[in-house]
């Protein structure tokens, strides 16, 4: 056990996001092409002489390039990098020996190009114009930042959810590009029900009053604290979302049927504490985030299905890879269960690929893989530990 | 197995609703006084001489008192009951033997007294302003049209899910007056996740710009076809609430990743089968259900625990009970799963109570309990032809 201030100590310290720019148009599976693009991306630790250690971390439906650190001293807890607990100087993600690199994929809205940048051709926001991504595409953008990065091959490519798509989509689509995929919490394809709450999350936003088509941007009056969003359908959206995150049990111990008054009241108002947690979550999600990048993120995670072109062989799909894997799940995972991840497991290892697989007891549901869960990270740093650089 | 046509002639035939107005005013739980009330409801089969052989079958969240045949020959299957399948006769709720009734609740929107009647007070539709009502209500509601029907005692009140509750309450507050209650896969108590999805229900309806305040009645156009209404946000209710409906595997089966046109078309039109079940589902509901009472209903679910003022002592509260009982559950429902149904026949049995329990393979989920999987029709017919009359 670490003690809280030698966890602290073990932060990479305060850091800043970097801007690369693109100019060679990209052709997306869509069909449609972007004539060029941005990616913002941090990184933590140092790149060795032989450009060996470098891990790519990609990021899940509402994560982006802030990995680890901090962005204000002042504000540290709130400026805190989404898998800081994981990424640092001794943390399982050593960034003493490796060169880690957190980018904001296409699409996003945390700096890289989507729907809140400027469409060259109309010189407004893209808006609901942006076109749609898709985990293959994210993976060609992160190609061409390695390029510019001059890293040829990534020691790991790692990612939880929508995140371990990319990383095991690397190894399909770069098979000497990636050395290792981390693949957390994932699923080959999305189920019938994970595409039915992405769709409830959908039709919250595009049927907001203020979604105008997608162009609310375009709505916002001058103060721009008062800014035009579909604010209720985002909210309505995460609150969905956030129940699939969680587990069952989780919420039943964190919140039971506690009251807010110890009484019922008979109103609309918050009687339960889960109501207030949900509502909570919903609002601040809606603050921070941006409604065409959520829909441009559901839609990904819907179209991602590596068997698809292989009639659905799986193990036919994964026969590209060459690289060695980490797989993890854990075990009140509802929304990618347990279940999900071994058939990536029988896939690769049928295709005779060495691959570890931890199925870990959390009671946290699919967001266990942002926590740090005794046996989750010390699998982790073991397998990182192993890998040469 | 019955031929489709020995199934046809099973029917309890054309039916027509009936109206039992209640001059006396009802207290409600939430301390509200309704000065009188109007419940609708339907009767199957003949009262015999003793008056031995009633059941009442009560209702779920979005059911009503229309539970068995069909209003209207020509439009005979749009118009049969929602739980024709198990009430007719020769069918395991045997209306040759039974006389079995039942009843729209209060609050709801098919007729009995509720959101949509004109409140006495200010000769408008209650809206909003019609008090929120639980289980609890409902019971004593019922009570009174058992009076009314000059029914002393119930050989049986049944339900399931919202409905299992209301006969799992009868045995409380009336322990003389049920003889048996049949409890179908419903729950003690509502989980943090189960409050969570009904809040996000309510959100969207709350939140929606056509819901005005709950008054949105008082906007319709003249042309009733055009009614004001929150659609949209019972729309999105409504799809949320159908998923917890469903199982995982079922969902599957029906669907899987099946696609609308064969490939992807990368956008916001229904790309896969179930984004069009799903919207298919909410547009329906949208037009046939009231949002006020959809909303009453969810607090109802919420609010029910008969354990509450026990200290949460389940078996404390089911102390009162005097019925025989059957309980039934299905395997894969996850909305109310089986342990939940257990909880219920463990406290009962602990109160030395009679109780037939029945876990049920069964692949549809929560909806199960509206379906004849072949256990569970047979096992529910065993129970109700052993109840003496």
């Amino acid at each position: 056990m670490q003690a809280p201030n030698a966890a602290k100590n073990r932060s990479v310290g305060q850091v800043a996001p970097q801007t690369a720019v693109f100019d060679a148009a990209l052709a997306l599976k869509s069909g449609a092409v972007l004539p060029g693009f941005t990616l913002v991306y941090e990184t933590y630790g140092a790149l060795n002489a032989a450009r060996s250690n470098a891990v790519l971390v990609c990021h899940a439906l509402s994560g982006n390039h802030h990995v680890a650190g901090f962005h204000d001293a002042a504000r540290r807890k709130e400026t805190l990098g989404w898998w800081d607990n994981l990424v640092g100087p001794g943390k399982p993600l050593d960034t003493r020996r490796f060169f880690v690199v957190g980018v904001n994929n296409l699409g996003g809205c945390h700096g890289s190009s989507g729907p809140m940048s400027i469409n060259p051709e109309t010189n407004r926001p893209y808006g609901a114009d942006f076109p749609l991504v898709t985990v293959e595409d994210w993976v060609a953008a992160q190609a061409r930042l390695a390029d510019y990065l001059g890293i040829e091959t990534w020691a790991a490519v790692i990612g939880g959810s929508l995140g371990g798509m990319q990383a095991l989509q690397w190894t399909l689509e770069y098979p000497q590009r990636a050395r290792h995929g981390i693949v957390i919490a994932s699923t080959p394809r999305l189920s019938a029900q994970n595409i039915a709450f992405n769709e409830v999350a959908r039709q919250a936003i595009l049927s907001d009053p203020d979604f105008h088509g997608g162009h609310y941007y375009e709505y916002d009056p001058a103060d721009r604290h008062a800014a035009v969003k579909p604010r209720n359908g985002l909210r309505l959206a995460r609150m969905v979302g956030h129940i699939t995150y969680l587990s069952d049990d989780q919420l039943a111990e964190k919140f039971g049927r506690r009251m807010r008054h110890g009484k019922h009241r008979f109103n609309y108002e918050v009687e339960f504490e889960i109501e207030s947690y949900l509502r909570h979550q919903g609002d601040k999600f809606a603050e921070v985030f941006d409604a065409n990048s959520y829909l441009l993120a559901t839609k990904a995670l819907d179209y991602f299905d590596p068997a698809f072109d292989y009639a659905g062989d799986l193990r036919a799909a994964l026969a590209r890879a060459k690289a060695g894997f980490f797989v993890a799940s854990f075990t009140t995972d509802w929304r990618f269960t347990p279940e999900k991840s071994r058939e990536i497991v029988y896939a690769l290892l049928h295709n005779g690929l060495n691959v570890s697989y931890a199925e870990i007891d959390c009671d946290a549901g699919h967001d266990s893989f942002l926590l740090d869960a005794p046996h989750y990270h010390a699998a982790l740093t073991a397998y990182l530990q192993g890998i040469t650089l």
